[in-house]
């Protein structure tokens, strides 16, 4: 019998401790051995709830049980997530997280205090939700060196894009729906502006690259200024909008950015609609790897805790080794990136002159209804040239294109 | 300095060399030290080949050899690769392996000899090529219950089949075409008539259920028969035919088919063309997931071969266990399954009385320039009672519909 902690019972927590329950003949078979859930961390009580009897308002109470040999941090946040973390590696117990802040921050302290002690850090669920992704980057596609990752790592924003997209609504009109089904929270911050994205793929990048990817260096936007009228144009483009969080490395550096970015139906992400979520990895030697999901949710996000409570079962004693070293990854600039954008820009027929003269020949694109303006796709040219050239026209917003092709 | 042993110089053994020699460095990271192939066993000489100073034709060098400690096993064909195997384990050595019908034979069996001696029997190649699948299967969705499995997983009639579908070529044409280009064997046979994809599900229902499925017990149909105008009345269905190999969990039943299936675009595999696979499986906790990648190709396959090197390389030692028995899993049979049929038969407007009859009121399609024969689907019903109405009509060919969705 391995007896285990939770620590915060909302919507993960919870899930773990339902999925334990539910599944807990197949977990104990590949675990080994049955897995209990001897005491839960919450700051509130839960009268009438079968776990109330193992609710704990003291984190010493869990630090402090020899018993307990694995601790699950499912609270969200870096603190006190990290300190409870850290004591937990301390008094010799392994630690799954779902929490994608604090591994995003500490991920690789956290690791190497695992493997001092011969435990185990785990956070398989702290990108891409059910989608098995950590442990394939981790374990499977170790032979290669990984030289892309594109995902859609964020359901909130891929839920609001989408509806957008197919119904016309406004950003604020979908954003209020999506509060009302619960995938967006009341404070939307975190996910419409990319910065849960973006701490999705600095973790994926550092693992990729075994440096450390400070996420706050991670050119980083978010949708709350995607409009109709982009969607407009998109359509016209046989495009869709995404909010792509991605990493590449090229002649010996790595780029990083997340933003909303226009594809195409050819672009291996192009389907993934909804609450999905689609990564799209490439690799020197095995090319093109993609993986979809359910990249949020209760079930799904616990599934893959879970996943990692078993693993750390099987594996007490015995560190599984992951590389991700605290040493800094020093990411090159954005301004150096080289890609095509859509512009949309003031005025008519006649001030095209302008736009041509900055980008050249481009072909203008016009869409009914959107009278005192056009768009238009550059050359590819790197940002900072396309700043420049950006600076002299009358842009309304520009989207930037990302042209990956299946290999 | 981790030494190995390759077993066969062909296409998946001579990558494997490759990619040990191009990401040396990374590999050597990964696994803690570096890897150094010691030998290469191949009946053949490959005289000016910097491999051929570590050719042996004799497997007892490389049993004997007590500085090898991993054994790629990447001949192909059951024997002798079986008893090579089984001599490397009980010589203390851990083996990796592509063999997809090894290990349908004989992978419970040769688990349990590495799990015995605290070594390890590796197959991440052996279903999908590059794509992670056994490992997700195994370490990453242990939380959930598998419910379905459904594969893309032969590349070679992908290809002929997209190939049909979008150039209303014939199956012979095309088979030649795949031939010439080296995506199809010169006996095409273990692919066309779906024995590869037969023995990858087998693979992947044992893994998902911990009991050994008997490949030979799973029903299966090839795609020699899929015809043009097969495709005419897919087209106009907007569907495409793709050769499955699926298996699931029902009423504590598991039910597994390899054979061509009409799937249309909301289907997840709808877009899964050429060589590439694609694999969904469905957890009853995580819902949905898939996979995609090139699931066959030299540096794709020797990439998850050698990602299974290193996962040895690190495990040196200690067992990763892997749930997966002996005792036989008894399937449910064909018969029982329910699903709809897209069914062409001989005759003309007025013979679909006799069809309605059968079939209760479908919907005739006819497809322009075919004349003297129309099409249906029927409702969901039983193979054994599709086989019942059909003997009672004209029948040209039926093809299985799978309506799998995302949920």
């Amino acid at each position: 019998m391995a007896k285990i902690a939770v620590l915060g019972y909302g919507t993960v927590g919870s899930g773990v401790v339902e999925i334990l329950d539910a599944n807990a003949e197949s977990i104990s078979k590949k675990a080994g051995q049955p897995i209990e859930v001897k005491s839960v961390l919450d700051l509130r009580d839960f009268p009438g709830d079968p776990i109330q009897e193992k609710i704990v308002h003291d984190i010493d109470l869990v630090i402090n049980d020899d018993e307990i040999d694995v601790v699950v941090e499912v609270m969200g946040g870096v603190e006190p997530a990290f300190t409870f973390v850290k004591r937990a590696l301390e008094a010799g117990k392994s630690v799954c997280t779902s929490n994608k802040a604090l591994v995003a921050a500490h991920g690789a302290e956290l690791l190497a205090m695992a493997k001092e002690r011969s435990l185990n850090f785990m956070f398989e669920a702290s990108v891409g939700g059910g989608i098995p992704i950590i442990r394939p980057l981790n374990q499977a596609l170790t032979a290669d060196e990984i030289t892309k990752i594109t995902g859609i790592m964020n359901g909130t924003t891929n839920y609001i894009l989408t509806k957008m997209s197919n119904d016309g609504s406004s950003y604020e009109e979908v954003l209020k729906e999506a509060q009302a089904l619960g995938y967006a929270e009341r404070n939307p911050e975190a996910d419409v502006e990319g910065y849960d994205a973006c701490r999705k793929i600095a973790i994926l990048t550092s693992l990729a690259d075994g440096r450390t990817v400070n996420f706050e260096e991670i050119t980083t936007e978010g949708i709350t200024k995607i409009s109709n009228e982009d969607f407009a144009y998109a359509r016209k483009l046989n495009s869709v909008i995404k909010l792509l969080a991605t990493s590449y490395r090229k002649d010996g550096k790595v780029y990083a950015i997340t933003a909303p970015f226009l594809i195409d139906t050819t672009h291996p992400l192009y389907n993934v609609n909804g609450v999905l979520n689609g990564i799209y990895v490439n690799g020197n030697m095995v090319g093109d790897v993609m993986f979809f999901g359910a990249g949020a949710g209760k079930l799904p996000t616990a599934s893959a805790v879970v996943g990692d409570i078993i693993d750390c079962v099987k594996h007490k004693g015995t560190n599984v080794c992951v590389i991700w070293d605290d040493e800094k990854l020093e990411l090159a600039p954005t301004r150096d990136e080289v890609r095509s954008f859509f512009v949309r820009v003031k005025g008519n027929a006649s001030d095209t002159a302008m736009v041509k003269e900055q980008f050249g020949d481009v072909e203008i694109i016009t869409v009914d209804g959107l009278d005192n303006e056009f768009g238009f796709i550059t050359d590819r040219m790197t940002e900072e040239a396309f700043d420049k050239a950006a600076s002299n026209v009358d842009m309304i917003s520009r989207i930037r294109i990302d042209d990956t092709k299946l290999q």
